[in-house]
């Protein structure tokens, strides 16, 4: 028996380990496109940034450790280019141009998302880059160093972007960002929230241009500028943070049903072809709240859906819950959380809700260190929690796991408001600033 | 109208805003024997090791601020002498001496607890303080400046013991702990949990003395040794930190009904007499898992129930739940949280129990500054969560909480495996140490 995992993301290496771990005689191997393999795209920005010191360190394994530890084959720089599902067979080519055939008993498409660029005029000069392998993080920290760069535009102010922004300023950049939308963090936040976080990063001498898209970019050969609503802004180099697309380009040819948004697949992930599973960014999943189809490019998800994939073809069985889409960031001295559904997406989708908020602080206010903390708490009419969002100084992520587990387990507000939190000093306050969110949507509850 | 709340902790305190907070009518008066009122004794141990500069900083409202702020009079050095629940009348001395009656409409005791001293020889000397009120840590510090204290024995290894302790290694003080139990935290922790922070606090050159009582301490007037199984450690104070005792008398006199541990409530924090309502560490409470009773001499628990009873007097129906005794604790470089049932306990009880264990990082393990934590995690026969024990270096504390929720909501491990939690580099590992204890009990659960 073989199973063939093509992606070498968190999705398809822990879909690897996942099936050694229950099933020693399956041969296992790993196919990818890339050249470093086990690292994690999220540390992209802190190396960029240098609270990490070098991008060998994000770098967790070598794919002999995958042979040696695990036996698990990994063959790196090697494209799979066709899927045979009916004989069970895939066509790859490797980095000297040969081209291959291999069979397959299980076949799971790890194939990830590729950058979405927008085609706008200069998109391909020197200095255009976007954010996705550690071969992206390598090459913007040599072309910063190797042209003197000063000046950087981010387009996008998701997560990577404004990650990034940070990062390069901290690198000694000018930085500055432009978005479309109205507000940073569109996706994650609601514009209020993600005004606390516009302000500290202005704050901390980034320009941010909200409402506008970039124009163009503009330079002879490399990047010189860029054009934002009809103006120049001088930028020796651009990071294009503007999301990604997912990758299904080998299911369809495989013949797997594609969805909405990106490859289906059930519970188990499997595709709509039995022997072929999929997991990672290049699936779409059920969001928790709506029952919708959705995306979650997060690499929890595709660990989490790695899990649940090898053990099926371990024959194990596991299942993939709905989604809450649970994040977290840290830019700077801000922790910025969310889970479940946003205000802004309950009102795009008529849902109605009432909002609990409190600004606490996160250690006994007499206790040196204490940061602020800002919580926006999402209930649905019969008082239940649907979301949550946290703006901090720090231990927003856990606060952000213990909504996710409240709102995973229909979590009132009421039972919120009298939940147990516990207290030191030096770690909380003796009200909970969770318990202040829930008591004040208590109120308007009417309850 | 009027309620009178005996005692100014967090119950107490909590309870008469929370009156005010709901009607605005209403005469609130709270009698206390304390000249310092609205102080966290919390946070005395963390005065005694400088990480927060006085005692003044704690100290959070005077008696004015409560006048002028929230309409309620506050009577300090007052001591309520008796109940006549008959005619709702008690009986007060002030500082000077001054006998008075009051009348009320509601009683509120919030009489707390009473350090419980060991009746051993010595005990009566010069040098032997306990860790209660904002006096004994003013006491405590002059004492050391006074007389130039060099070493310490300090009597119980429960958090505050323990807590003490490094605050006064912090000092410059040597330090002995001596502890009855086998173990320190003994009804906080498991052994082995316990056992991480006993060698921690051992690095940090604390000595430690299990399973052996303080047989006497040695003085003339002054404290100058204390004897533990049969041999003489010099000390030039003794800190009993061996507990409290619900204190109950007033209770008693006013003819409530008093439990197997301390004052019986109902779930409105009603005494048996209705108008008499009691919180805070005077009442005995319900154990979530075993439905047993118990005491909860927390803060936490105290403001919670200070809600609860002030809503109700207030006319707004609330309802304190069973307790989980979620408590977390920070010493030195180690954060330790304990919620729900122990395995100890489990065992003690006969309840058959399956233990899931982790042990990883708080950050990704690139990532500067991770720290190690340890996880217990307690689940009964169906596989629902129970309780909780963390040790670690950051971040424990609402970890504690999402599994307070989580045990609160009869959460399985397989939900707990599988749940969402959120990922990135500076401030979690994309596999949760909390999932990855689930995922280990999951395999003993034969899921």
């Amino acid at each position: 028996m073989r199973a063939i995992i093509v992606g070498s993301g968190a999705g398809g290496l822990t879909t690897a380990s996942t099936i050694r771990k229950y099933n020693k005689d399956m041969e296992v191997v790993v196919i990818t496109k890339e050249k470093e393999i086990a690292y994690s795209p999220c540390a992209i920005p802190y190396v960029i940034e240098g609270a990490i010191k070098s991008f060998d360190d994000i770098v967790m394994h070598t794919p002999e450790d995958y042979k040696k530890e695990r036996n698990i084959d990994v063959l790196t720089e090697t494209t799979v280019v066709d899927v045979d599902s009916k004989n069970n067979k895939i066509k790859c080519i490797d980095k000297d141009g040969n081209e291959f055939e291999m069979g397959y008993d299980y076949l799971v498409l790890a194939t990830g998302a590729e950058p979405f660029i927008p085609p706008i005029e200069g998109k391909d000069l020197e200095g255009v880059f976007k954010v996705r392998s550690i071969e992206d993080g390598r090459a913007i920290l040599k072309y910063i160093e190797e042209n003197d760069c000063k000046k950087v535009a981010v387009v996008g102010a998701g997560a990577i972007g404004l990650e990034m922004a940070y990062g390069l300023k901290k690198r000694g950049l000018e930085v500055l960002v432009v978005e479309m939308a109205p507000q940073v963090l569109p996706r994650f936040l609601d514009p209020d929230m993600a005004e606390i976080v516009q302000k500290y990063l202005e704050k901390e001498g980034i320009n941010i241009i909200l409402s506008k898209p970039l124009e163009k970019i503009i330079g002879n050969e490399k990047v010189e500028a860029v054009c934002v609503d009809g103006k120049l802004y001088d930028a020796d180099m651009v990071i294009m943070a503007t999301g990604v697309r997912p990758n299904v380009e080998l299911a369809k040819k495989a013949g797997c049903k594609i969805g909405r948004f990106a490859i289906e697949v059930n519970e188990k992930m499997q595709t709509s072809i039995p022997n072929i599973y999929a997991v990672g960014d290049c699936v779409e999943v059920v969001d928790f709240i709506t029952g919708e189809k959705t995306l979650s490019p997060f690499g929890t998800t595709a660990v989490r859906q790695g899990k649940v994939a090898g053990k099926n073809i371990a024959g194990v069985e596991a299942k993939f819950y709905p989604v809450l889409n649970s994040a977290v960031s840290k830019i700077g001295e801000l922790e910025i959380g969310g889970t479940g559904l946003t205000a802004f997406s309950a009102n795009l989708k008529r849902i109605p809700i009432v909002i609990g908020r409190a600004k606490a602080l996160t250690r006994a206010r007499y206790y040196p260190g204490g940061k602020e903390i800002e919580i926006k708490m999402i209930f649905n009419e019969d008082g239940r929690v649907v979301g949550c969002q946290i703006v901090g100084g720090e231990r927003v992520a856990e606060r952000i796991d213990a909504m996710s587990i409240a709102i995973f387990k229909g979590t009132t507000a009421e039972e919120l408001a009298n939940m147990e939190f516990c207290y030191a000093p030096p770690v909380s306050m003796v009200n909970e600033p969770l318990s202040l969110a829930a008591e004040n949507a208590l109120k308007k509850l009417g309850k």
